[in-house]
């Protein structure tokens, strides 16, 4: 018998899932002070909810089966899906609904480094309303999210399906050449501008008018209001890009307003599944390890959220690679692998001390500190090891002397400093020590 | 098309969700001060693992289906055979070994009133040492968790299979025998002394001398001690009660150590899944609602989580009926469903003013209110109504005039009290109230 995990499949050992943990609370506490409260919907859903959503690759990588009842179920592949049936089943939600959900996903990809066919979605979510206030709150969460997790360089980027709509447009580009130039264009950031315009020009050959206007696409500024106005030169007489410049002149005013310029950029570039976003896009990525990728994308997708109801539905929202921004985390150094929550470990001297270290661990849990006993008179030695390998950073022994004089001896096991401290003094001591 | 959730399965909407977020985090919290850290095991395991574990009825019960790669895999069931699996594949876990998990399992019973086919487990576990630290630890941690929850009135009640193996062995019952008087022993509390009486009479026939017996077994009293001496008297010549009735003794002593003796019996009637346990039993009711039964249990069962390793390892867990004890809270009034984190709602005067709203909003979040912005100049009527639905204390409206004077106008929906207050001086006020 093969005793271990599902192939593609991983456990989170406490070591890491401490720390994984200790990130999605404080990512979560970021989405409650914007208000959004947690959705929880079924790791199973009937697969004609979920089928033909994700393009017929998605469809193959689902986990699809017929349950007991013989009905036709799926593994949930993503939470935007089941959000889309959500809204439609509860009609009673008041709109606008603000939810976020962090749950696992399944997908059947070819297992590969770092790559599992179950893993963890973050997404925030506003349905209901298509405004400027909208978008600019999915950057502002975007901002506070990386700060809370105490990440120091980040870039937000910006774009706008309309702006890429009048590139294309001016262009004149088919639709078939407009899928091409746009994965290219997408891909600029990864080979490079010389490998982009090399492909660009063997697959369409341009003139050089042609490139002088993309050429005016690509410059884009570091002042993003200098970008948009720049863009607003190109795109003079065409509609689809006014309507998107002024979006985005409002988005960037209200999150200016809010004190977030700094981080933000427009670059109009940035294209994702264009096939879904309708409107505002967004990619994050981190100045000391831009190679990783976008660590929190999304956008507006106002056709997707009212598909089961038949009437489209306003959207916009914005998702955390969790798994890609701990690795990076960890990288960074920004988080530390820990595998005991315990601040201190209550060595059992004898057995006769049992009663003693209960007492005392009691104590310490009573003012705060994460305590761990020791669940059996072993060798000291062995129990001191015990703390040192998992990382307890102070043990404690209450002794005969110890228990008569009301005391407790406290080791600090990162300077081998032991001191003999009243009960309550051992508890201050230790809530005051990092 | 169904726009529906699957059958036998639920959507926790953000006004029950939250709550119940907000108590699986204190639960956390609880944990985290004794020292467990949080592990996570796959959703899909090989069908193999999980398979002959549960019963007969059990494997019934299982999602249990063929992967992409023609494996042969399974839902998870629970969270005690992925512990054992876990244990058995990272053979460098340190034991003693502790963890927590929270997560969804599934099984495929017949839905019904409060029973779903996925729902909630949380579990804790300590592996590898046999000891009565452990055995009280479960105990402490039980009585910690329900005192976090603001639970008032519980009761644990503890069992020792050696109790029930003593007594089972004083009536020379065989196994069958065995089988069916447990059976009818856990029903006790449910059917009443008299039904009991009479379905053992009716399955028995015993004699008076043996009625004695039992009724020795059934007398236990307030204080566990008294409990324990009475049994000490019943059971003076049989090894397994002596043992039995040395580690109960030793686990009250702890408990008493710690300051729980007050919530902790000893009642020797509670059986729970024999075939698993082997050795402290433990089960919790609420004093205010005692017939929901157990909200949490556990126990010592030193021969399951080695039976990947062919080695029995101690272990011994304690569970919490999340849905139950959820359910129970908020029948209490312990827990109040909640719509909405938000504690205040930043109306949107007009579109002009959308700009001064995200200010006031991010200041209130640097001050840790959480806020929601409404994110669409509606009529003010529109956006008043909706903080009252979702149940937000407190809007902030920021037009011309208190912009110019760097104000804000808070209004408590409560008391309908409004008050020009300085940015800061909001903060503050929020800050101060509940």
């Amino acid at each position: 018998m093969r005793v271990q995990a599902l192939r593609g499949f991983r456990d989170y050992l406490p070591r890491d899932m401490l720390a994984k943990d200790r990130m999605l609370k404080t990512v979560c506490e970021v989405f409650e002070s914007f208000g959004y409260p947690p959705l929880q919907t079924p790791a199973l859903e009937y697969s004609e909810i979920l089928a033909g959503k994700y393009g017929e690759e998605g469809e193959m990588l689902m986990y699809r089966f017929r349950d007991h009842g013989d009905r036709d179920v799926c593994m949930r592949y993503d939470l935007t899906v089941p959000l889309a049936r959500v809204v439609a089943e509860h009609r009673d939600l008041r709109m606008p609904f603000r939810r976020y959900q962090i749950a696992p996903v399944w997908r059947a990809e070819k297992p590969g480094k770092g790559r599992f066919r179950e893993f963890m979605q973050c997404d925030v979510d506003l349905v209901g309303i298509d405004d400027a206030v909208a978008d600019a709150e999915m950057i502002l969460v975007d901002c506070a999210v990386l700060r809370a997790l105490g990440v120091e360089g980040f870039q937000v980027r910006v774009n706008h399906r309309g702006l890429l709509r009048a590139l294309t447009e001016g262009l004149e580009l088919d639709a078939s050449e407009e899928t091409d130039f746009l994965r290219l264009l997408d891909k600029r950031e990864k080979i490079g501008d010389d490998k982009f315009r090399s492909a660009v020009d063997e697959r369409f050959g341009w003139s050089a008018e042609r490139w002088k206007f993309v050429d005016g696409f690509l410059e884009s500024a570091a002042d993003p209001r200098a970008t948009l106005a720049s863009l607003g030169e190109l795109f003079e007489s065409r509609e689809v890009a006014g309507a998107a410049l002024e979006r985005l002149g409002k988005v960037f005013d209200l999150i200016d307003s809010a004190g977030e310029l700094d981080n933000v950029t427009v670059d109009p570039t940035i294209a994702r599944g264009l096939s879904y976003y309708t409107g505002c896009i967004y990619e994050t990525t981190l100045t000391a390890l831009p190679s990783i990728g976008s660590v929190m994308s999304g956008g507006r997708y106002d056709e997707l959220v009212g598909m089961f109801s038949g009437q489209p539905l306003a959207a916009v929202g914005i998702s955390l690679g969790v798994d890609r921004l701990f690795s990076a985390l960890c990288e960074l150094g920004v988080v530390q692998a820990i595998e005991t929550p315990a601040r201190v470990l209550v060595v059992q001297f004898d057995e006769a001390g049992a009663q003693d270290a209960m007492r005392v661990a009691a104590a310490f849990r009573a003012g705060g500190i994460s305590t761990l006993v020791y669940p059996s008179a072993v060798k000291l030695k062995k129990q001191y090891q015990y703390a040192n390998a998992v990382g307890i950073r102070f043990t404690a022994v209450v002794g005969k002397d110890e228990a008569t004089r009301g005391t407790v001896s406290l080791k600090d096991m990162e300077t081998g400093e032991q001191t003999e401290l009243k009960l309550e003094a051992a508890v201050e001591h230790l809530a005051a020590t990092p």
